[in-house]
């Protein structure tokens, strides 16, 4: 028997795809030039049932269990393994339940973020984390590697919201983590320790998360800068006049320039870095911090900042944010970095990856959550350079580098999956890579739980 | 030799303390009723390296390490083991670092919370976690609690701002989990973890925490009720209406008396039960909610309310509600409670707490983080009378199956301790138990780091 007939057996009738096409369009994530093997078998999970048949079957044969959501992830962490089972949550796409007076959602794994975000929306309430992907990726695969985005400055990052957590364990037990009140201590935070564990602790079939009131509307200030240091320097200047922007994006003119020549959204800008700031306060007190903004983006080094008085064009800018990686990606394969470091460093950390550029002769586009030191180089090489691809490699190796020098980390919000695991030992260091491991061998004991991820097997 | 000559060879000078008299006073926190023993020594740590030291003679001879900040508990986790070590961090009480433009700031565990705040506001910025006791509990008490306080149904609780923490493990090392960067998710969140962990998995030595800017001046809106089930009303109207608030406080008119009867500030309200709102949205969009949350409280059946235009009166209600459990430990022993129930739930729960009083002939009064859902009924018995005792538990375990037949939790913010053992194995339920002991054992392999406590031994 093959382990996709035994599955059958076992699981909602369908669900189990050995189809050799499929299996091969499952078989990754958006992560360039990670490895990764064939499955033996995927399951695209219709219920939480199907999900624990899974894991409690292949806890018994010792198969790899590789969860994945939309498979937008950059990092790796959904690439199968060879002659693994892949848990797709594609399919379980139900939004449960949308509380208004609990100010709370619960909804399937496999639901995409704009829709939850517009459900909640229909009831005057908002789910904030908006990851560039919150169009196509899934609320589970964004609680699996702890996703964060745009308005994260101000409000803060998946694990901000999670309130609760249906889970299947290394076991094949189904649990429930967290809770569904505003508040809690009850023993360790399991949840937490869930969010952002990219399927090597557990699987969720299940989320709970915290709403907030729907919000005033924003307003946009646009800088636009001679270099990115110049920006970097805007940055800290924001941040300095005690202002909390709901947005400090970063883009380059290369990534608008990309995006205009696919979108055709009329960009053309004549600055070689633009800051696109936003203030969500109401009322007037919005209106003062707004010029407060404009007036820190100027005192930078801003050529020209404007807050923007018209909300298409403002509209237009973050559009095209939000489009810069695909549209990097049309023009050759992309590795994306996602260093964080101190925000009184991003200019440096600007520096340091130019140079990095310059050094190893790769091309990179900066794309960067500027308030929040989240910096997102992405290191275009042209299709099938083989040569070119070896000096990118170097290059986000010495951006690694560079972020952990200036105290920062490997990885803000895409995960370690398979591109950061060295990145993760040099800064985590061997005391606590033992305390991450004892933690996972004591809730992945048979060592199924997408293994080879995070850390090396 | 002794366990305290052993401590003294490898300890800072003069640390280690085996006075009976001192070791009295360091046995337990203010838990009511809570068992504890004698300790075989007292360190009171002068550094990082004193604890690792303690911990590490621990590990080797068996011994329990029980941690302590300043014994402001109230579930037991601080209290002696008979024959165990305590670890006082009351004596680390440096603030290290005030970062404006990285909005943090690091300090040792001993630091107390209001002190914490007023480094803080010197440099314009804010640590927000208030709870009750911020004028003597230290900020490494409220780390492992996982405290919370006032503004937290805004501004949410410590976990919430914790960036990094050093931590001396269950094996004696020195490590320092999380990050100083604004996001990152590098690994598992062993930093949440620890948060709330009460002293089971490591000693927190330095806190880093995320600071907010100083915020506009709140105004205050005061409600009176004739019934705790009409103040629950009007909670939920707050929340109907699409406001948060930056306090939601209940205090009955029992424990304004007790207050005023301590402290003579004139607080004698016709009413018996307030609701003390904050709103501090800048401007005259933060007018117009603190209207809209008075008739919020007029809505759910207020006698009266009005948005206060004297600030020290207001300044005097918010005292007194922090006054509270100070004021009725006067009285005679209290025990408190600590129970979050979803916000809809707040009538029916506290009209449970009422009927307990009744069936159990207990006094019970109280005050709730109302806009949380998380109340703390206070059964308060004669001193001495112990039939009075044995109807008071009697009625805390009531309460307790009440707000988990709501769908709520046994501790919002004070911990497990001892006192919260059982209603935490009924909240988990035995799978989410076994993963919690199976954590517990990953991180304290030789069973010293407070045992006994959150769950039982």
């Amino acid at each position: 028997m093959s382990v996709a007939s035994d599955l059958r057996a076992i699981v909602t009738a369908g669900v189990v795809v050995d189809d050799p096409d499929v299996l091969g369009s499952y078989s990754h994530d958006d992560a360039e030039w990670a490895p990764y093997g064939r499955p033996a078998a995927l399951v695209r999970a219709a219920t939480t049932a199907d999900v624990a048949a899974v894991v409690t079957y292949c806890a018994e044969h010792g198969v790899p269990v590789v969860p994945r959501g939309a498979g937008t992830g950059l990092s790796g962490g959904a690439n199968a393994l060879a002659g693994c089972v892949v848990v797709s949550l594609d399919g379980m796409t139900a939004v449960k339940e949308i509380n208004a007076s609990e100010r709370l959602a619960v909804c399937e794994p496999g639901v995409i973020g704009d829709d939850l975000r517009a459900a909640a929306g229909d009831h005057g309430l908002w789910y904030p984390p908006d990851p560039a992907s919150a169009p196509w990726s899934t609320i589970g695969g964004n609680v699996a590697t702890g996703a964060g985005g745009v308005c994260c400055v101000k409000y803060g990052v998946t694990l901000d919201y999670v309130l609760e957590l249906e889970v299947v364990t290394g076991t094949g037990a189904v649990v429930r983590l967290g809770r569904r009140t505003a508040k809690g201590v009850a023993g360790y935070d399991l949840r937490a320790l869930m969010v952002g564990s990219e399927g090597t602790l557990g699987i969720v079939t299940e989320i709970t998360v915290k709403l907030l009131p729907a919000r005033a509307p924003e307003r946009t200030i646009a800088g636009y800068f001679d270099t990115v240091v110049d920006a970097g320097r805007a940055v800290a200047a924001v941040a300095d006049a005690g202002l909390v922007p709901s947005a400090l994006e970063l883009v380059d003119k290369e990534c608008l320039a990309a995006v205009d020549k696919w979108k055709n959204m009329g960009l053309s800008v004549d600055a070689d870095v633009v800051l696109l700031g936003r203030i969500d306060t109401p009322g007037s007190e919005g209106d003062d911090e707004a010029e407060r903004m404009r007036r820190a983006f100027e005192s930078g080094g801003a050529t020209f900042a404007v807050v923007s008085a018209d909300q298409q064009e403002a509209d237009a800018l973050f559009a095209a944010r939000r489009l810069a990686y695909p549209a990097l990606e049309r023009l050759g394969p992309v590795l994306t970095e996602d260093v964080v470091v101190p925000k009184a460093k991003v200019p440096e950390m600007l520096a340091s990856i130019q140079a990095a550029a310059a050094r190893h002769d790769t091309h990179i586009a900066n794309i960067a959550h500027a308030g929040d030191g989240n910096l997102h180089p992405l290191l275009i090489t042209p299709v099938g350079d083989e040569a070119a691809r070896t000096r990118a490699q170097a290059a986000f190796d010495d951006i690694i580098a560079a972020a952990l020098e200036l105290g920062g980390t490997v990885t803000g919000e895409h995960g370690v999956g398979l591109l950061k695991r060295d990145g993760l030992r040099r800064e985590l260091g061997p005391d606590v890579l033992a305390m991450q491991q004892a933690v996972r061998r004591a809730l992945d004991p048979h060592g199924i739980m997408n293994p080879g991820k995070v850390f090396h097997a």
